[in-house]
C-alpha cells in the first residue's frame, strides 16, 4: 500500500467537537468518519487496526475451545419476550416494526439468541460444557454518545456465552476466560488493563469482572488498593470507612437554620464540620413512587447501585410536593414520618453529635446521637468510596480512585436466561435441569480508541505493532532523487515480496516535514527514512515511532535489522 | 475439533419446510438455525464455511487494490433522502425512528455512505481512482423469503465501490473486477458460475452483470445462446424473435366468440393456432393510473421490466371497470380508443391474418392484419424470449433458458450517487466534475448455500475443499479398541499440530453407519477410516467425499498421502 493512495485524510487542525486525544487523533488521521450521533464508519486505516484487534480476539477465543457462530443484528421482540427484557430494558433497545408489522430488536446484546440456537442441542448433559462466540455488529441507542468510538450506539462487539452443568464448572471455565482476556489485552499491546469487580447490572446474574483500560479520560471510576489486589467499579466498590469513637457530648437541640437547604450551606451557618452532618438523599420507588430516604454523612455521595439493590427495585431522585410527608431541605432521621422508607448509611455510625435535619420547615437539629435518639439503628453501605478510606479486603487506608474506560467484562450470568427461556438438559440422573451460563464481551472499536488513547502523543496514535494498520512505513524523502527514489522503491518491493506489513510513502513534492506528520498520525512503529543525504554515507534512517530507537543503518542490512527490530517489539508485548 | 464437542445437531429427516436440497441439509447437518422469517444464526459449522469464502474475497478485493472500511449497519435516512432513494425504494428498505425520533434506516446495500465516506477525501483528481469494499450485514425487508440461505432477509455481504475520472477508467476497472470475481467463484469451488448481462433496475446506472450459479431450483431464469456467448438474464434479454413472412390472405371481420375471454379459450373456439392471435395484457402507470396496453403474440409472456423501461415509469397490472375506454377481454389494436397508450411487441410481426380483440363485448377480429389495418406500425421488445429463440448476438435459432441463483452482481453506477449526493472532484483543468462509480456486490451466506445446491447428494454437502468446513475428517470407528483409539488419536494429534484442518469423530457407542451419516452432513471433503479391520493390514481408508477417490494407506504413511491428496483437490478447483 502507498500513502499516495490510501483513502482518508490526515490533517492537522484538531477538531473542535473532539473532547478526547484518541477521537480528534482519529479523525486527524482518516481513521473514522462521522455518519451520524454515535455511529461511524471505519476508512481503511481503522479497519486494519480493528480487523488486527478482531483476529487476536478470534485466536485467544479458539484456544479457549469457543466455537464461533453468528447471530443475526435484527431479532424478533418474542424472544426478548420470553427473557423479559422486552420489557424490562430501557430505550437503549431499539424496537421497531417490520413491513408485516411484526415487532423486532436490534440485538444490544445476545442472550437471547444464544439460548434460542443451542436449545435444542444441548438437551443432555453429555453436550456440556460448550463456549460460543461471534463477532458482530451490536446497535445500542445510548442516550448520549461521546467520545468518537468510546461511547458509540453501533459497534463490533466479541460477544460469547458458555454453557454449564454446574457451578462450580462455570466457575472454572470463567476462570480460564478471564485468564484468555488477560492474554487478548497484553497481545493487543494494552498491559494497562486491570480487571475490577463489578456490579452486573442489567445482565442479571452474579459475579463478574470488568477489564478496565486506566486513562484520566475515562467514563468509569475504578476503586483501587494501593497495598494489596482489591479492585472494584464504583457501583460495586464497598465502603468500609470507619469513623473514630466520638462520644455523644452535646444535648440534642432544635435549632432556626433559615434558607439554608442545603447540607453545607447549614453545616456553614451552624459553623460545624460537614463531616458531622447527616445528608438526606430522596428517591422514588419507580414502581409506586413511595419515598426513599438515603441518609449520609454529608460529605459523602449515594452510590445509587448499592441503594437499588437494597431496595430490590429501580428508584428515580424524588419530586418532593407540599402535600408529602417529607420537607424538602429539613429532612432527618429522627422525628422522620413513618410512612418514609430510610436507609442510615455507615458514614453515619459512631459520629457523637451530629447535625441533621429536624423534619420542620427552617429547622436542624444539633448535637443528635444515633443511637441516644433512635436506638437500634441498622447502618447499611449506600455511599460512594472515597479516596484514603478502608480497603474492605486488606482494612488499611490505602484506597485511591482511577477513572478507566471499560474494554471488556465477564458476567458468570447464572440460570437467568435459561430458566425464563426454558432452556433444559437431562442430567445423569434423569432429571430436568437449567444449564447455568456465563458470557463474555469484549468492543472491538472502543478497545482500538482506548489503547490510541494510552498510546499517543500530541502528533499521533503510537500503536503497538500488533494492532497498528502497518508495522512499517519507509518515507522517500526526495522522490525527485533518482538514487533516493531507488532505494526506496527497492526497499518498499523487497519487503512487500517478503510478506512485510509496510506503507510506503513516494508522494511527490510533498516536504519532510508534511511526510512525517503524516507517518505520526498513520502510526507505523517502524519508520524506515530514506534521504538523499543519508545515502551519501550509504546508510538509511530507522526509527521507532515511540522513539526508543534511532539509528542509522547500511542500506543492503536495512532488511534484516528490520526484521529483527519487529521481533524485539513483539517480544516487547508479549512480556510486557 | 471433535465432533462430540461441535456445537449442532445433525438428524436424518428431511425437515418438511425446506423445499430446496441445500436448505434441508443445512437444516439437517447443524448448519443453520431458523430466528425469524429470513433471519437464522449460523452455527459453527457454517461459520466456518462463511469465514472461508469471506477469506477468499478478501484476498481477491485486495488483489484488485480494495481497501477495507467498514459502514454501518443503521444509517441515517438524511443520507438516503440524498440520493433519493428513502422515497423511491420500497418497503424492502427497512425504516424506523430512533429514541429521538430521528429518522434512521437499516443499510440494504451501501451506495450512499461509501459517498457520504470519500467525498470530503477525494476532491481532486489525483486521488482517483479507488475502489473500497466491506464485509457487512445487510437487511433487506424482503415480502418472500425463502429457500433457506438463498432469499433472507439478514445477510452478510461484500459489497465494493468503485470511483472513477472518466468511462474509461470505471471500463477497464469493471474488467478487473469481472475477472477477480470469476477468481472468488473458481477458488470457492463454483466454476458453474456464469455472468448474464441484466437490467440494473434499482440501482441505476448503465452496463452490470450478473453472476449466476446454475441449477434448475434456481429462481433466476437465464437466457443462453448454444452457440456463441450470448447470455442474460430474462429482464434484460432482447427477443429477436422473427416471423416468417406471411401474406395476408383473409379478409378482416368481426366474429362473435361468446364467453372467450382468454386468447387460448378464442383460438381453441376459431380453431385457430394461438401462434396467430394477438394477445392484449393491460397495466396502468403507476403516477396516474393512465392505462398501458401491450399486445403480444399469444403464446408469449411480457416482459415486465422491458415494458416499464419502455413506459419509463413502474406500472402495475390494470384494474378495468365499466367506465374504463377498454372492454376487457376483447382488446384489440384494430379500433382501440385514442385515449389509450399501447405497444406492439415484435413477435406479431409478419404474421398475415390475426386473431385480435375487436374492442367489442363478445367479437373478435379474425383476418387481421396490422400493417393493412393500422398502416405503418412501430414494433417494440416487450416479450419474454423462449427456447429456440434468435440469439440477438450470432443470430441462429439456439436460445436456451436456464435457472440461475444470482450469487453476484457488478454494475457500471455512473454519476447517479455522486449526482445526486453532490460529490465533486477538481480536475486536471480546474474544473468541477462528478466522480463515476462503478459498485459490486457477493452475498456470502448465499454463495454458500448455492454451492451446496449445486454440489450436494443424498447425504449432504459435497464441499469444495477450499470452503468445507473442515478440509479432513477422521473416524474412529470403536473407540472402545485401544489400537484403533491409539492410531485415530495420534494422527488427529500429529495432523492437529502440523496446523491440519481436521475434524475428529471419536464419539464412544456411535456405530459406523451414523457415524458417516454425520461426516456425509459435515461433508468434508476427505475422510479417514480408522478400523480394527484395516488395522489388521496395518492400513487406514481415505477416502473422498465425492467417492473419487477409495484407497487403503499404510498407517504410517497416511499424513503424506493426506497431503498430496489435499494438494491434488485444491489443485483440481484452480483448474476448474
Amino acid at each position: 500500500m502507498k500513502v499516495a493512495n490510501l483513502v482518508g485524510s490526515r490533517f492537522k487542525e484538531r477538531p473542535a467537537d473532539c473532547v478526547i486525544d484518541s477521537h480528534a487523533l482519529m479523525v486527524r488521521g482518516g481513521y473514522i468518519k462521522y455518519v451520524s450521533n454515535g455511529i461511524f464508519s471505519e476508512f481503511p486505516t481503522m479497519r486494519r487496526v480493528t480487523r488486527k484487534i478482531e483476529e487476536i480476539i478470534r485466536q485467544e477465543m479458539d484456544a479457549i475451545d469457543g466455537q464461533e457462530v453468528l447471530f443475526p443484528v435484527v431479532l424478533p421482540a418474542d424472544l426478548w419476550d420470553e427473557s423479559g427484557r422486552y420489557e424490562s430494558v430501557g430505550s437503549e433497545l431499539l424496537r421497531f416494526t417490520d413491513r408485516n408489522k411484526a415487532r423486532m430488536v436490534l440485538g444490544m446484546t445476545h442472550e437471547e439468541a444464544a439460548v434460542q440456537l443451542v436449545r435444542d442441542y444441548a438437551q443432555s448433559y453429555t453436550k456440556y460444557p460448550f463456549m460460543i462466540y461471534q463477532l458482530q455488529r451490536k446497535f445500542r441507542d445510548e442516550a448520549r454518545p461521546r467520545a468518537g468510538m468510546i461511547r458509540v450506539r453501533e459497534f463490533t462487539m466479541k460477544d460469547a456465552y458458555s454453557f454449564h452443568t454446574s457451578q462450580e464448572d462455570l466457575e472454572a471455565y470463567y476462570k480460564v476466560c478471564y485468564d484468555a482476556y488477560n492474554r487478548i489485552f497484553r497481545r493487543a499491546g494494552a498491559p494497562e488493563v486491570i480487571t475490577v469487580a463489578s456490579d452486573s447490572g442489567m445482565m442479571g446474574g452474579n459475579l463478574s469482572h470488568e477489564y478496565m483500560l486506566l486513562t484520566p479520560v475515562g467514563e468509569d471510576s475504578i476503586v483501587i488498593c494501593e497495598s494489596c489486589d482489591y479492585r472494584a467499579n464504583m457501583e460495586a466498590a464497598a465502603n468500609h470507612m470507619v469513623n473514630e469513637n466520638n462520644e455523644a457530648t452535646a444535648e440534642l437541640s432544635c435549632v432556626e437554620t433559615p434558607h439554608c437547604k442545603t447540607i453545607e450551606a447549614v453545616c456553614d451557618f451552624l459553623k460545624s464540620d460537614v463531616k458531622n452532618s447527616c445528608k438526606a438523599v430522596v428517591y422514588q420507588k419507580n414502581s409506586d413512587d413511595k419515598f426513599v430516604v438515603a441518609f449520609v454523612r454529608g460529605d459523602y455521595e449515594v452510590n445509587e447501585t448499592k441503594l437499588r439493590n437494597l431496595v430490590g427495585e429501580d428508584i428515580h431522585a424524588a419530586d418532593i410536593t407540599e402535600n408529602d410527608p417529607l420537607v424538602a431541605g429539613y429532612i432527618g432521621p429522627f422525628g422522620l414520618s413513618e410512612e418514609v422508607e430510610y436507609y442510615i448509611d455507615v458514614t453515619l455510625k459512631n459520629i457523637g453529635n451530629l447535625v441533621a435535619g429536624a423534619n420542620k420547615e427552617g429547622y436542624h437539629y444539633t448535637g443528635l446521637n444515633l443511637e441516644r435518639e433512635l436506638g437500634n439503628v441498622e447502618y447499611v453501605d449506600i455511599t460512594k468510596v472515597k479516596e484514603g478510606n478502608v480497603c474492605p479486603c486488606c482494612g488499611k487506608k490505602t484506597i485511591t480512585i482511577k477513572r478507566g474506560i471499560e474494554v471488556g467484562n465477564i458476567f458468570q450470568l447464572g440460570t437467568k436466561y435459561t430458566k425464563s427461556m426454558n432452556m433444559t438438559y437431562v442430567d445423569e440422573n434423569g432429571k430436568q435441569q437449567y444449564p447455568i451460563m456465563g458470557c463474555y464481551g469484549i468492543g472491538v472499536g472502543r478497545l482500538a480508541a482506548s489503547i490510541c488513547e494510552a498510546h499517543h502523543d500530541e502528533y499521533g496514535p503510537i500503536w503497538p505493532i500488533s494492532i497498528a494498520p502497518w508495522e512499517i512505513e519507509i518515507c522517500c524523502l526526495r522522490v525527485d532523487d533518482e538514487e533516493t527514489k531507488k532505494v526506496a522503491d527497492d526497499l518498499y518491493a523487497k519487503m512487500s515480496a517478503s510478506g512485510a506489513d509496510v506503507i510506503y510513502d513516494d508522494r511527490e513534492g510533498v516536504r519532510p516535514g508534511a511526510m512525517f506528520s503524516d507517518a505520526d498520525l498513520i502510526g507505523a512503529p517502524i519508520r524506515i527514512v530514506v534521504s538523499p543525504r543519508n545515502l551519501k554515507d550509504n546508510v538509511v534512517e530507522v526509527k521507532t515511532r515511540d522513539k526508543s530507537v534511532d539509528v542509522t543503518v547500511p542500506v543492503d542490512q536495512a532488511m534484516e535489522y528490520v526484521r529483527d527490530l519487529r521481533e524485539k517489539l513483539f517480544q516487547a508485548i508479549a512480556e510486557a
